[in-house]
């Protein structure tokens, strides 16, 4: 199997909130809510995301909970999170405070204000309107 | 914001089983276990992670749940699945099948075999150890 991750799918509990959180608020580029063409049923995933291309190629993709659940043929249950983290390397300590004053202001909770940890980097953490961590990180050693 | 991801941190519930089905049965690369020096308490997390960079200098983080989240301060609860997937692009419908059956003897749970999707991809979806949804996708558009 090749080492190589292409596109992380958040699932997203309301496709246009979490939109408009990486769009409008977060400034991620996007053409919106693509494959509205495919409505699904119960069984049959609907089309409906939204793709966030990132500026290495990556894509972040906006995917509803319902839907990710029938397209991984896994259990649809209430909302969880924590169970992973996207992490984000910036410039400066001033760059990690700003990236999280502007998740807040974009509707983010702020849930680890930025500090020093014993590994050595400095981080702190917010979570998406739908709970997905996200830690921003600079690390005076990279 | 910059729109970049350079890390995803999966929360597994063993790091050594993780590291196992990651770097052994997938064939990722790994240093194994790093951090060990930083113990942890019940409130500081510990520091004990396996890396695994990828080949496009992305890097998968494997940590434990119970110090992901103290790292991140949200709430530790039951072990949960399915709220994103990790994307992989192949060149092939044959390396869709190969990927997913090396995933299984690897120890993955395959829970959509691959199949022709309406939005023009052959994709199939595996579980990790702790759940964590991966989806491989050829797409003959791209």
């Amino acid at each position: 199997m090749q080492a190589r991750i292409h596109i992380i799918t958040l699932a997203v509990s309301n496709l246009e909130r979490a939109l408009r959180f990486y769009r409008d608020g977060l400034g991620f580029k996007s053409d919106g809510i693509i494959g509205t063409e495919w409505p699904g049923d119960a069984v049959t995933p609907a089309g409906a995301a939204a793709m966030c291309p990132m500026d290495d190629g990556f894509i972040l993709a906006l995917y509803p909970r319902s839907e990710l659940a029938k397209d991984g043929r896994v259990p649809f249950a209430a909302p969880k999170t924590g169970e992973f983290s996207i992490g984000q390397l910036v410039g400066s300590r001033a760059e990690v405070d700003a990236v999280l004053t502007q998740a807040k202001a974009a509707g983010a909770t702020i849930t680890d204000l930025p500090h020093d940890r014993p590994w050595g980097i400095y981080s702190g953490y917010f979570q998406d309107p739908d709970g997905h961590l996200w830690e921003i990180i600079h690390n005076p050693n990279m």
